[in-house]
């Protein structure tokens, strides 16, 4: 749902406010809070005073938290909108998310993504033979160590998925997920984020 | 490691660039790249300037990928790295990281973190009585539905550890996590990020 000009402002001040500026398009999200999502180029002046109003009918209407989705292409309005008390969420490539959390107290927002999901392959054949690898590059790059094929599960991948696409990547044997053998969690690790590592058990194709 | 004023540089208008400007301090990382981190203040155009003519320092030196980790209090400089061809990379509350690949090809630059992980208890005492709940907000509000205790893992923190904390937080019922009784996989949940959800079996200790 589209917010529009309220018709009963909350002082003189907000009238005019209202009055002179077209406030930003939003939705509702479920938790009474809305987003904003900016598809067009803009001033970042204007946008900045846009935001000041659109802040204030938010208000009036009880909104709680604000989201505005800023693809990378409107990156001058970022500083307007930090100006008007909005951080960081989250980024990825092509956008920036900002939020704003409108009533008294702490916010109750939902927190960034927080892990990164690594698997190890244990592929063994009916010899009882087990695939390992070199690595050309990292930690282990010329120390003569051979370990299991490892990686990272790709956004959006199944964790079996991610497991047989490593191996075939890293040794070009095509194998099939049997099951999970064990997993651990550790902190601080890449960016500080949290990380979640599974040993996984396949059986080669090829 | 930091940076320094090249000796021999690549062309007359580089040489130029370089007398002109103090280059960034930057630190190499273990991939053959190097990372800015912003600490001061400084105006947006001299800040794209002098980013352009380190561009060019770490070009010849063979540098890779570029990291920036900018405060959200220097935020009026995200516009000039965007220009200078950086991208977003992730961001915090309180920074956001760009980055930008100078080699020719497709950067080999990790991914950002790309699941969350919540957890759902299952606790159970001696007369096998299960502790349930009811929804004060949320999808089940008001329906009557009685669910497990669930949550979500903070950043850096056990999952074993988010299990005892959401049961007493949500029951005031302190408990022992005693296994993962299972967990699964999904994709495409909050800001299109996937999500690992563990059920875990704890006992009651009050």
């Amino acid at each position: 749902m589209s917010t529009s000009v309220n018709s009963t402002p909350v002082n003189e001040k907000d009238e005019q406010v209202f009055q002179d500026l077209k406030l930003l398009n939003a939705v509702n999200d479920r938790y009474g809070g809305v987003i904003v999502e900016v598809r067009e180029a803009m001033d970042s002046a204007l946008f900045g005073s846009v935001l000041r109003a659109s802040i204030a009918q938010w208000r009036h209407q009880g909104k709680k938290g604000v989201w505005i989705k800023l693809p990378i292409q409107h990156v001058n309005l970022v500083e307007a909108a930090v100006k008007e008390g909005f951080w960081f969420h989250h980024a990825e490539p092509n956008y920036l998310m900002l939020c704003y959390w409108i009533p008294e107290g702490t916010h109750t927002l939902p927190a960034n993504a927080s892990h990164r999901i690594g698997i190890s392959a244990f592929v063994m054949n009916e010899k009882r033979e087990v695939l390992v690898v070199q690595e050309s590059t990292g930690r282990f790059q010329g120390t003569g160590v051979w370990k299991f094929p490892t990686g990272v599960v790709n956004e959006g991948e199944d964790i079996c998925a991610a497991a047989v696409r490593e191996v075939k990547e890293e040794t070009a044997v095509d194998t099939k997920f049997i099951e999970i053998l064990a997993f651990r969690q550790s902190h601080k690790a890449l960016f500080d984020k949290s990380d979640i590592f599974f040993l996984c058990l396949l059986e080669p194709l090829s």
